[in-house]
């Protein structure tokens, strides 16, 4: 079988993940700083995350649903993921 | 707000995440090397992941699913996560 591409570039998934959950966010009227100290995870980390920088793990992922009120499969689909 | 915690151990979402990988895979009559092989994932590190031993990346979920013909979000709504 043929290798699955993924691009990794601002087009990427972790681009679209992180604007639904800036969507989700705002939505909640929640500000980024809240978000994360809520999810447990570092202020700069989020932002990086929001902006599709980062490779988030499942677990960040779980983080951030809870802290959002919604299911981590709710997010990513979302983000038509 | 307080913080979220998020269980990291065997009852976590990594091993609910890895046993719809694994129903999945098994319903397409795929082996787990075939699966690592088309996604692009190391082969011990699929293992990993099926058995909830890792903290799966999206990009990597993102590869698991395109191999398996799903959306991200499908494995992750039938690991109910």
């Amino acid at each position: 079988m043929a290798r699955v591409s993924v691009k990794t570039d601002k087009d990427s998934s972790l681009v679209r993940l992180g604007a639904a959950i800036r969507a989700r966010r705002q939505l909640l009227s929640m500000s980024q700083e809240a978000l994360a100290d809520h999810a447990g995870i570092d202020r700069s980390h989020m932002g990086k995350v929001e902006r599709g920088e980062r490779n988030i793990t499942l677990l960040n992922i779980m983080r951030i649903a809870i802290a959002l009120d919604c299911s981590a499969s709710e997010l990513l689909s979302q983000a038509g993921l």
